[in-house]
Formats: C-alpha cells, sequence, structure tokens
C-alpha cells in the first residue's frame, strides 16, 4: 500500500490519479506498426515496464514498432525487445550486443543520427510521427506537467507531439531531481528565436515538459533502478591519454590561448572519456564548467574536488558506487547542475557559441585525421555515432582520443584509411593515444600525416604506416593514398583477425 | 588625372589620402614569410594589384607567403601566384588548375576549411596570425571604415584582426555597392550572444568595416573588373536534375511539410547548382528568399521573375552578361539583397535556425549516401570543401546533386565507396541525379542503397552496383561491404582511365 501512497504524492494533478494502471494495460495503446517514444539517454531515466510489457506481449501476438529514445537504454532493454523481435526500427542509438547483431544482421533498421537532429526531424514530418510517448517521471505536476528522472533526452519532444503519452512514475527515483531540468523547445521555423543559452548555467525553460493533461493515456507506477554505467577504472593507458592531453592544455594556457578556467568541457560517454576528464583532477587548472551530453563519475568528482563549479547535460550516467555517494546529497549538487534536452545539449549553436572543448572517442583514426566512431571493419555498427558529430564539428577544440591498439596489440587504431568515416579531417584538431598527441590545428594532410605518425601510432605499426605514407607520396596528391592498399589493413583483419 | 579625382571621392577620410602609393610601394610591406589575408571570395572582390606586384617581385628575390582569403580569387590570381611560387600555404579554399597542381605535388600546403570556421581559428590565435589584410573596397568612409566590394568573404576579420590594413580602392566597381553589406562581427568568447540573424532579411551590423583608420598602412587605386563565372548553360542533364527536385518539393507542399515559398534557399557555387536555381523559374513557388555564400545568376532571374524577394549571401559572381544587366540597375536590387561575412552567411547557428533547403553539388557519392566533394581518386584536391559542410549538416534539407556519369560515361558519379568522404551519410537527406531522386530521410543504410542504386545510377552501372550491394549484403552489417572491391572502381579508373 506505500506505493499507492507515494505514487499519489508524486501525481499531483488528481484528475490523473485515475489513470494508473497496469504496466500491460498501458502497454495496451501501443499497437503492432506503431512508432513509440520512449525516454532514456545513456542508460538513465528509461522507461522500464512498459518495454518489458511489450516484450512479453511479443510472444503471444505480432508486434512490431519503430522505437525512437534519446540514446541508449539501461536494464537490458534494447536486449529484450531485440530477442523479443519487437523493433523493426530503432532511431537515433543503442549499444547492447543483442540489438547490435540484429542490426549488422539486417533484421533491425537502425538509423544512426546526430542526436540533436532526432526532434527537427520529428517536428517538420520528415520522419513518422510518434503515436506514443513513454516517459519515465518522478512527478507529474499540478497541471499535468512530466518532470523527468535522470535524463531528459528527447522526452520533452517525443512527450509533446506525440498523440498520446505514457508516464512511468518512479518511486525510486529521487523526488529531490524535481528543479534539475530545464525544459526548453526551440521555436517552430520559420519564426525560431535564438536559443538563450549563454553559458552552461543558463535557465532558459521549465522544470517539467509542459503537456496537456488529457494527452497522458496512462500512468504505470515502477521501482525498478536506472543500471549502474559500464566503465572501468581509469588504466595506465588511460591515464597517459588524460597525461598528453592536459600537458598540452597547458601549453595552450602558457600560450595565453586559454586562461586556467579552460572553456566548457565536453566528453562523450564511455571510460576513455571519463578517464581523461577524471585526468582534470591531477591539473591545476580549476573553475572549469561542463556543458556535455552525458554527466559521468568524473563530472562529481571533479565537482567534490572543487575544480569544477557547474555542469550541464542531458543525463546523469553513474556507477553503482557512485550513484550511492550522489543520491543522498542530491540538494547539494542540484545548484551545480542542469538536465536539459539533447537537443539543446547538443546544439550546434550552443556547443558553437560556448566555444566547447569536445573529446570523444575514436574507433580508429587514419594518418590524415578522418576518425571512424561506430563501424568495426567499414561494415558491423557498434552503437552509433551519438552526439560526436554534433560537438566535433562545432567546437572551439575537437579533441579524439582512443588507445593505440586493441585486441591485445593486434589490432593498430590507426590505420592508413578508415574504413568508415563518422568525422572528416575538417572537424578533428586533436588525436590523443596513449603514445602521445597530435596537434593538427593549421596542417594540410600531408603534414597531419607526419605528426599523427610520428606521435599516436603503437611502435609495433609505425615502420608499416611510414612506409604506406612514404609509397602514397610518391603518387602524389594532395591526401597521398595507395588505393589498392588503403583498405588492406581492414581485409586482413576481416580474413585473419589480426592486422599484424 | 580623372583616376586621382575619383580616389579622392572614394576615400572620404581626408587624412588617408595620402597613403595613396603604387601598388609595389603597398606590397612592400608584405615581407617573405607572412600570413597574408585578401579579400575575394567565389572570384569576386578579391585585391587585385598588390597579389600581382608580389608575384613581380618573386621573380627577383625569395618570398613565400601564407594566403588565405574568403574563398577563390577571380582573375587568374591563384594561378599567376602559384606559378610564381609565392605561396608556401593556402587557407581555406581555390578552383585553380595551376595551384590544384601545385598542391596535389606537395608544393603547396593547402588547409581545405569549412569556410565559416578560418577566422574562429584566428580570433582564437590557433593558426597563426593576419600580418598583413589586403582588401579591396569601393570606398573608404569619413572614419576609416572600409566598403567592400562585391564579397565579404572574411575580409572583416582579417582587417579587424591584421597588424596592417591595405586598402585596394577599385574604382571600376560601382559606387552604389555601399549600402549593400552588414559587417557583424561575433562578440568574442567566453562572453559570445546569439547572432541575432532571424530572417535572410534581418540588418544585424554596419555597412563598413570598422577599423582605426590608422591601421590603413597603404591604398592603392585599381581598376581591373571582377573575372566572370564560370559557369555553363543548363543542359539536359541539369534540366532534369532541376525537374527532380522541383517534382520532389511539390510533393512536399502536397503532403503539407511545406508551403509554396518552400524554406530559404542555399545553393553551391558552380554549374549544376545554378542550373538547379534555374529551374525554380518553371515552378509555382513564389515568394522564394535565399540565404546562401554566392549569388549567380539564377538568383538574379528568379528575383526579375517574382519569384524571389530576398537574397543575402557573402559574394555576387555573374555571367559576363548577366554583370552587364545587373550592375546598371543595382538600385532596384538593392533593397532585396545583402552580403554579409562568409562567418555569418554560413554561420551553423543562422544556418539552423533559419531552416535551409541546401543544395550542393558532389563529386561522387555511394551506395550509402557518403558524399565526396572534393578528392578525384581519393588523393587529388579538386578545390576545397568550401560552405558545403556548414550548410549541409545544418540543413532542414541536405540535397546533394550531380551527373550520373563523368568523362563520356567512362566514370560513374556513384559508386560501391567513396574514395574521400566529406559528407557522411548523417549529413545527406536527398541526392539527385539526371536518371532521377533519391529521398534518404529516416532510412538505414541498406535501404538507402536501394533506393540510390534503383533511383540515381546510371543504367550502365546499375547492374554492377547491384552486384556489389548484394554480394556485400551476403556478407552482412548495418552498413554490409566487401573491403576488397570497395574501392576496385576507383583503382580501375586510376590504372585504365575509366570505370567501365
Amino acid at each position: 500500500m506505500s506505493v499507492t501512497i507515494n505514487a499519489d504524492e508524486r501525481i499531483r494533478h488528481p484528475g490523473l490519479r485515475q489513470r494508473v494502471v497496469s504496466a500491460e494495460a498501458a502497454a495496451a495503446h501501443i499497437r503492432d506498426g506503431m512508432v513509440v517514444g520512449m525516454s532514456g539517454f545513456t542508460r538513465a531515466g528509461e522507461a522500464k515496464a512498459v518495454p518489458m510489457a511489450l516484450a512479453e506481449r511479443a510472444k503471444t501476438e505480432p508486434l512490431k514498432i519503430t522505437l525512437m529514445t534519446g540514446a541508449s537504454l539501461g536494464n537490458d532493454l534494447d536486449k529484450t525487445l531485440a530477442e523479443a523481435h519487437v523493433l523493426s526500427r530503432r532511431i537515433p542509438f543503442q549499444s547492447d550486443p543483442a540489438l547490435r547483431r540484429a542490426i549488422n544482421a539486417g533484421e533491425v533498421m537502425f538509423i544512426d543520427q546526430h542526436l540533436s537532429e532526432t526532434v527537427e526531424q520529428l517536428r517538420t514530418r520528415q520522419i513518422p510521427a510518434v503515436d506514443v510517448a513513454v516517459i519515465e517521471a518522478v512527478a507529474i505536476t499540478e497541471t499535468g506537467g512530466i518532470v523527468p528522472t535522470t535524463s531528459v533526452g528527447n522526452s520533452a519532444s517525443f512527450a509533446i507531439l506525440a498523440e498520446k503519452v505514457i508516464v512511468e512514475i518512479n518511486l525510486n527515483q529521487p523526488a529531490g531531481l524535481e528543479g534539475l531540468h530545464d525544459i526548453y523547445i526551440p521555436t517552430y521555423r520559420p519564426n525560431r528565436m535564438p536559443i538563450p543559452v549563454v553559458t552552461p548555467e543558463s535557465r532558459i525553460g521549465l522544470p517539467f515538459i509542459p503537456i496537456p493533461p488529457e494527452k497522458i493515456a496512462a500512468i504505470v507506477v515502477t521501482e525498478k533502478l536506472d543500471s549502474s554505467s559500464t566503465i572501468l577504472d581509469p588504466d595506465a593507458d588511460t591515464r597517459a591519454i588524460a597525461g598528453h592531453l592536459s600537458e598540452f592544455l597547458l601549453h595552450e594556457v602558457a600560450q595565453g590561448r586559454l586562461d586556467h578556467t579552460l572553456q566548457p568541457l565536453q566528453a562523450g560517454i564511455g571510460t576513455i572519456a571519463n578517464a581523461v576528464l577524471h585526468g582534470f583532477l591531477d591539473t591545476p587548472f580549476h573553475g572549469l564548467k561542463m556543458y556535455s551530453e552525458v554527466l559521468q563519475d568524473s563530472t562529481f568528482d571533479l565537482i567534490d574536488s572543487g575544480k569544477m563549479t557547474f555542469a550541464s547535460g542531458s543525463s546523469i550516467t553513474l556507477s553503482a558506487e557512485k550513484y550511492r555517494q550522489v543520491l543522498p546529497r542530491l540538494a547539494e549538487y542540484k545548484p551545480k547542475l542542469i538536465l536539459r534536452p539533447q537537443e539543446i545539449s547538443n546544439h550546434p549553436e550552443v556547443v558553437r557559441r560556448l566555444g566547447l572543448i569536445c573529446i570523444n572517442t575514436a574507433l580508429e583514426f587514419d594518418i590524415y585525421g578522418n576518425v571512424n566512431s561506430t563501424h568495426v571493419m567499414g561494415t558491423n555498427m557498434m552503437n552509433g555515432i551519438g552526439g560526436s558529430g554534433d560537438f566535433a564539428r562545432n567546437a572551439y577544440l575537437s579533441v579524439f582520443v582512443t588507445k593505440s591498439v586493441a585486441k591485445h596489440g593486434h589490432v593498430s587504431s590507426v590505420v592508413p584509411m578508415v574504413s568508415h568515416v563518422d568525422h572528416t579531417e575538417h572537424d578533428v584538431d586533436i588525436l590523443v593515444t596513449e603514445i602521445g598527441l597530435a596537434d593538427l590545428r593549421g596542417l594540410a594532410p600531408r603534414e597531419r600525416a607526419a605528426v599523427i605518425i610520428a606521435n599516436c601510432v603503437h611502435p609495433q605499426y609505425r615502420d608499416a604506416l611510414q612506409d604506406y605514407y612514404q609509397r602514397a607520396v610518391q603518387r602524389g596528391g594532395h591526401t597521398p593514398h595507395v588505393l589498392e592498399e588503403a583498405l588492406s589493413w581492414h581485409i586482413r583483419l576481416r580474413e585473419t583477425g589480426r592486422m599484424d
């Protein structure tokens, strides 16, 4: 009974309390062939009960949907939905091995998008409309506004644009999250006004998603926690990467191009980017701010250390241990945090205006600085481009990081030509591996190759890349290549399981 | 003597009249090793006398400079400077065959940039500072402000950031150009405010480049005309491309996604994009506006027809015949035109806000919709990426156009895998050849391949691409490829001069 009492407290619009139903009953609003927009961004704040009910229902009746989210889902939901064959299309990001297998097998059509762009295409009806939105919330306000949980993602636009909205009130998401969110929807074209974010701290919207209460077709009460993040602890390589970047930034300060507060930081999700941010703890930088999409453990470590004064994101994704530390102190962190719609956290307009230092992870890069973030051997999707394109193109400084080798040294992360391009050399300023850092600003391709081969390549592969480059140069060209060998490292990897 | 009198009228700041010197004397401010920023964008409004004096001087003394401009130069200046070996580095665009040869031979380091970004990097001192700016002007105002001619390009930031400024007063550029320009420089980070352009018509700056008059080290009086554009007349293929696009846009109107005024249009420089714009004359669209970088013949034809009500750009580049028609009627066109710094004409913030329909030219594209705009056979630079990246990434609708074949049918513009990527599939909504149009919105890579092969490929190459794709799909993957054949069409072209 305590659940019911809590749920009533969380549903402050009294007329909506009667809409509380079971997950199965709520899921009945979703029919075969529909487009469903769900909350969830970097394993945080996803709707938890309704997708499980869909997977269950698919065992006994035909059920295929297009699923749009903010980004990746936690609680193995993409796995469960993929294995239940519920997904016909998936937009705009995922990071689940089972779903990835289905995508690479051609069973699920995956539309891999810049994370700021999905709702623009929805708003202009250039992709099919959302029939039902399913949004996890900590509360529904007196006016029917939805207060998201640990992520905003695309939830606001999904709820506003959908025919019907299902709200999952999660009693285990702390009520104290209310007030953290800043929901702003750009005015529609052709009358769009500037987005008024001028610092990471700018509050420009509402603390809830404003929708007419009558659109809320069902409310489900849940208790399942967010999944904790899967990042690994820093190791010698990631510490070396962080060290190279810190040294470079200190040089920029010494040159008078930056001061010790740097520019607002963005860091992609994952172990390496988190470790690099973590590395800022050991630097003299201070007064740091973040304007990023996901706030990971390192953000809170930097805030705790006093080095970071503010962080804006679209989600909070923490390790289990960090959740235990942060959640009880939410009130203390709240004045230093904002969660925004991913359209705003990643918006090119704001990224360019603020002048971010953007740190994203490469799967591989080539000797000219083109970056592959998504495709193994040019064909198999890993996770998706995510927000990296939103940030790298408009950054003050676009940094890509990766370890110089993978698979116990059998795969080089630096190759003659990337097998798939997500970020062209125009959008890549700095490359860092544990070997060293290449500063590519103002360099032509031949100069980029020299710096990358000298600074970033594992010694095991350096001679081979140098040999490739020299033979390419003999043929000439602005971006010299030996075309018939350009992908040979990937072909060897495919055929033998290794590049060496 | 009439030249002197005219020049005095054009130099309204009386103290500056005594700075008029010969081109050779002005060029003496430029020394070996310097960084020089010159006016000029799409063969319009380039400084004409000083670069010629530099080329002359290089015959008798060592002289190598880094040359930055807005974009391409007219009057064969890039050719003359390349052949005189004056250029050590060239930023951010060029389109001259002689310079291209020097770039591909590795003699000139070419830094190929998104056209909106050069001045951001200058302003933050991430690339070497401009020592001397050389700016063509129609006039110098009473306060020493520089009134540009037929382009703005990067001239404003070059003049503001340079140590010294040389002004070329061109008496044959009509005085009536004054008032056309809108010079706005974004406020510097970390205090940057929104750029207040909210419609193509928004005037947000000054009609001249404001610099302290004492920075003007020399003034040269010139009379040479701009080069006329090199675009070709529409032919059957470009008319077919225009027809497919018009038909598609009419369908969008019928679907209620656009009205008959469409969204503001951007079109890249060149024959095909100009022909496509020209094609709008034969459509029911009206009340059209442009927010583009270069205004070509088609812009004025559309204004004359009454179909276009306003055009914003960074330059005016016309055929000889069109110059003769337009220049005498400048006063009539002026209320319908603005010329802006290329940072503003191409700014991601504004492009996204206005929601442009962007039409740019591909050199080739692949079956998944990745576009190569710059590199022949993956190695040899043609012109550069120009503004296409600024526009395509942030467009309401990103359209790339090309003829389906080149070299009398021996080269297919649609290939298994592009040999160089300038625009990733994430940034490409619509592809058009004379064969047909592929609408890629909301499609996964396998679906994109089906539509592209069916709609855009020349019949001569369709079976071969279909065969490649089918064999790739048998191997699996989100973006299936047969890696060892992916570049085989380009390898064959390199070895035999043809793909067929």
